[in-house]
């Protein structure tokens, strides 16, 4: 079962100018630390979302490929579930289809991506947290 | 201030579609009406959030020119706000541009639209619900 929309992925040249904005317009906070790997991440809290602002560090990684062929926008939508092999196995009969096979997992977190063709040209990100 | 995020909209060429799919693999409800424009309307509701889905009846009406353009997927973010003038106001201040001069509204609802090229690619839609 999906849970809630834990967070928003955008894809951005430039973190520096997403702050500037951020802090200065939306007036938020940045509630978790930046990420390092092909992209590095600032989050910013509005209202009551996470987004997950993300610039390319490798020209050729999963970013900076997303904003030579889409500019900047939305990269994903990010659902915790309470089940991922559950969800993902429902998902899968359902004709969906994963952008990597098998679920992702790093410590304290499991994630399943779903291919945006399969839907509706959302990439969908599920998230279990480990107990 | 920003309360919260309203819903998701997201355009896509077949409503059906996306009731087959929602229906039987997000297992989720259609909580409010579908609308009438230049797009019809589904609303889903995922997990805490509702999601839009917006399906062109115009090719030359703003889903339809999407569609066209940057095919399936995420059209814009909308947050409901508490003084829609304010934050217009104080996000016009900072730079950011609006699709269209001035508030827009209707029976219940004022809305405005900042511009995707101002906003790192999302197209945000604040809404102020009147009282």
């Amino acid at each position: 079962m999906i849970k809630h929309l834990d967070h928003i992925g955008v894809a951005v040249k430039s973190l520096d100018s997403v702050k500037e904005v951020a802090l200065s317009a939306f007036k938020v906070d940045f509630p978790r630390p930046e990420g390092e790997g092909d992209f590095k991440a600032s989050w910013v809290k509005m209202g009551n979302i996470l987004v997950e602002f993300m610039e390319p560090i490798a020209e050729n990684g999963v970013i900076g490929k997303f904003l030579k062929n889409r500019g900047e926008g939305i990269h994903h939508l990010c659902f915790e579930v309470d089940d991922i092999e559950a969800e993902v196995e429902s998902y899968l009969a359902q004709g969906l289809e994963l952008v990597k096979p098998g679920i992702m997992g790093w410590p304290g977190w499991r994630v399943a991506f779903f291919h945006p063709k399969s839907t509706f040209g959302m990439l969908i990100e599920l998230v279990q947290t480990r107990i």
